[in-house]
């Protein structure tokens, strides 16, 4: 055995480019060759990206896959380990690594633990594979893995026994709070167990709701982290094997994010990414003088920068002055472009040509919903004239009841914090003000009262319980799958309980007309929740 | 052997709904028994119904499906098969039918063959099934076999080889152009090759967007079709097995539709369905003289009556005189309220607030989208005060280019023409005027060239190639997947088809937030066409 270095590419693809995903994998091998690394090793379906959902049953990936393989076969003097699909002459197609090197293939591993729950959906697209491809360099025995393989412990023992040294297991893991540290310390205890190096690497980026962390790693035989990668940044790193202690030697560990830093840099990732790959020139979002579009706005510049942050006040006859003052204050304090534009000629508009209509009938949601889709198509008008993408602001607990207007506050192309419970906001919020020398988020929009200020007085308790009650419910029953009966018998309320059980399950089809955004919990509206809009399930048992 | 008789029952279940499908399911049984059959046949999973999506991962789910077991068992002197989702002690969850008489379970058949693409996810939820399972009643041999199984010449060959008499199938096989008389036309070819009797039970209805068209039918070993029950209609049906001729006697056979016929019945069903399931005591639409809202009513009216259905006529400057005198004629003949809203003022006073933003800045698709906004908004609010469900009456050519305003003509909670091309609503509105005493639509809503008319003397076809042209590009590029260069090659303008294609995987996220709507083809929006919106692929090959 002798000296040898592992470049890892922490690398965030352009889904479906694989004209361009190629030639930032050249790039980087290029890297990683002036720096002499042996090895490099890239993540899951790196060629084409992670999740390429139907764009892998077009029939012409497997020419551009080999359009890829032939010029990266130009390449000399380092081993490659990629991720791409594999379409073989059979008509089947597997989730697969190679391991190339002066234009020779060495090897093929297919994955073969296909997931197909939560938001994966492998089934639909790839055959599972069934051997374990083990290669020898720089007299070191490596074995190949796939994501879902590695945990998957049966699978990991099988190719540990062919006298592995080292696991390269290349991943597309999304993030969900807590996940990077997990799968650290997890698979250290693999690696222990197992007397096995475990180098994962993985892909890095936002990618429509998905989040992908990178925080790529390596674990000694002895359960030892050698390296962490840091969260959230896509970078080439390197990683060194020592003869001599055989052993890899220790580098960079990145240290643990705590839960509200991980949360928001993965939202700023995630923000960044879809507007730049989405080829918007900047953002607009509503700024109500509330904790959620101030928390939206915080984001946005933080991924993009002020310059390109612009933001409205939409006032009505039930705006506190307040929330105008607060608003104007965050936006002066970012250095974002601001305007205010009153909404009331707009809804009296709406209200005289409806009166034929409704006639003396009573106020009620119709006429709040009359300001929230002003306000809407106001900032649709906006982003259609200059370009800009409106960035939505509501929570996972206004998503989760119903508490947001379709075609009204709902409107945008990427809802921030759609996967944020309310709690969660507030959380977020007073993280961030202490990151910077000043706050960013005026003092009173946290500590206020929410209010969605479409009636007199209005505050969100009006009609909701309490946040903390709300979120505590909301969670036990869609991210616990906890029933009405359980969620009662913990104590809360029982009429409570009902209600928020039914607003949730009745709203699915508001949901179903939301817009992404990007995922941070182990159960996520959109993809990974698939509720039928008609259903006839009863809350209780 | 002797005589016998087999109640099939053309099953619609409340998606979900275990408590009020199992009473249906007794009820059937009950009818059955009082028209003395000897066995009664319910369609696939009928007891929680198809497709159920995440309410199989409810942790209840056993526990009620038990329940309706528990039911069931008291019925006596009648064998009993319907489907269900039978969870096993080891954790696993089988797609399956139960063979039930008299309290008694005589056996549980697990499907072996699991969709998981198009519109299915079967392998997210379940374990496939490796056994076959075979019955003798009346001195007859029952098989048993799950949809998707039907389809796998193999499984139908090893069952028939079981010395089978009849196979018993049971179906959720959802609704596409032509695959009602497809099934037929294909099984009876099985029965024959196999001598063997097939027996097939299709599960009827709209559930959110999948139409199921029953179509159950029976084929006699000789490959004759001796019985085929009326498509899109919950019925209970009976056919009979003569011993004397070894054979199921002829009976029942409902005419093929017509394509059209087929299409318009399965969108009135579809509509039907949703908007009764989910409550709402009426529809309510925008007619703009043009032919969608036009066939969109005439569907409307159809599937739940005059007095039940209202429209509204939103004018702006550029809406022709014939347009509102058009939409005018059409609700008097179809005797439906019918109200005019001009939305000058609504569009003027957005334009008026708008101003400081936009100043002198040339008119463009902004302006556009601010009327189709302010008509989407006066919707909702007659919706919201009203109760009445919107219906959405965007097509699918529109859809497929963006030819649509978000929060503007694409508001609703269902889109009756969602998955149907311009080329076949004016096919569809010609058969509806067809069928009755009296034309529904007005013939210059049908002759008259389309236009949005959202800017003087406006035509579809000043953006956007003659509906034949884009119709057949779209259908080779997403029913056939064809590639850009593959369509330009049939002798279609590179130009257009390059537009046409650019257009497509452009609007994704237009599309991810519109409404669901009933599928009609192989290959519609949604569900069945999973595409990343942030997509890299390159058009070309």
């Amino acid at each position: 055995m002798k000296n040898f270095k592992i470049a890892l590419a922490q690398f965030s693809p352009h889904i479906g480019n694989l004209e361009s995903n190629t030639q930032k994998i050249i790039e980087q091998v290029n890297l990683a060759k002036k720096d002499h690394a042996d090895l490099i090793i890239f993540p899951e379906l790196s060629i084409v990206g992670y999740p390429a959902e139907d764009l892998l049953l077009r029939p012409s990936l497997k020419k551009r896959t080999l359009h890829a393989f032939k010029q990266l076969s130009e390449i000399k003097d380092i081993v490659m380990v990629f991720g791409f699909a594999h379409q073989t002459d059979d008509g089947k197609t597997y989730n697969s690594a190679a391991v190339m090197k002066d234009g020779q293939v060495l090897g093929v591993y297919n994955k073969q633990n296909l997931p197909n729950y939560s938001v994966f959906d492998e089934k639909r697209y790839f055959t599972p594979g069934q051997q374990h491809l083990v290669f020898e360099y720089c007299g070191h025995k490596f074995g190949v893995l796939i994501c879902e393989d590695v945990w998957n412990l049966n699978t990991v023992q099988q190719l540990s026994k062919l006298n592995v040294d080292s696991i390269l297991v290349l991943n597309s893991s999304p993030y969900e709070v807590g996940k990077p540290q997990h799968r650290v310390t997890t698979l250290s205890e693999v690696a222990k167990q197992l007397n096995v190096n475990l180098i994962y690497v993985n892909q890095v980026g936002g990618h429509d709701d998905l989040i992908f962390d990178g925080t790529s790693f390596l674990v000694n035989r002895n359960g030892e982290v050698a390296f962490k990668a840091e969260s959230f940044k896509e970078n080439l790193y390197f990683v060194s094997f020592q003869a001599e202690q055989a052993q890899f030697q220790k580098t960079l560990i990145a240290p643990e994010l705590d839960t509200m830093a991980e949360i928001y840099q993965s939202l700023v990732l995630a923000t960044r990414d879809y507007v730049q790959r989405s080829g918007f020139p900047g953002i607009i979002l509503g700024l109500s003088g509330g904790i959620d579009s101030a928390l939206t706005l915080a984001i946005a510049v933080d991924a993009i920068g002020a310059d390109k942050v612009q933001a409205v006040m939409m006032p009505y006859t039930y705006t506190a002055q307040i929330s105008v003052e607060d608003a104007a204050e965050q936006a002066k304090k970012l250095g974002i472009a601001f305007g205010i534009a009153e909404i009331n000629p707009i809804v009296n508009s709406y209200l005289k040509t409806l009166y034929p209509f409704f006639g003396q009938r009573p106020a009620d949601t119709t006429e709040e919903n009359l300001q929230a889709r002003a306000r809407g198509t106001l900032l649709m008008g906006l982003s259609n004239k200059f370009g800009n993408l409106v960035l939505s602001t509501g929570n996972k607990s206004e998503l989760a009841v119903g508490y947001c207007t379709l075609y009204g506050d709902m409107v945008g192309g990427f809802a921030v914090l759609k996967d944020v419970y309310k709690t969660i906001v507030f959380e977020l919020a007073k993280y961030r003000n202490k990151v910077s020398e000043q706050p960013v988020i005026p003092e009173r929009v946290i500590s206020r009262p929410p209010s969605a200020e479409l009636r007199p007085d209005q505050t969100d308790q009006d009609a909701l319980p309490s946040y903390d009650v709300l979120d505590s419910i909301l969670y036990a029953y869609i991210e616990e799958d906890q029933s009405q009966d359980d969620i009662i018998a913990k104590g809360f309320a029982k009429d409570v309980v009902e209600k928020v059980i039914r607003l949730v399950d009745h709203n699915e089809y508001k949901r179903r007309q939301g817009v992404i955004g990007p995922r941070i919990s182990s159960r996520a509206f959109g993809r990974e929740r698939r509720y039928p809009i008609i259903n006839g399930w009863k809350p209780g048992i």
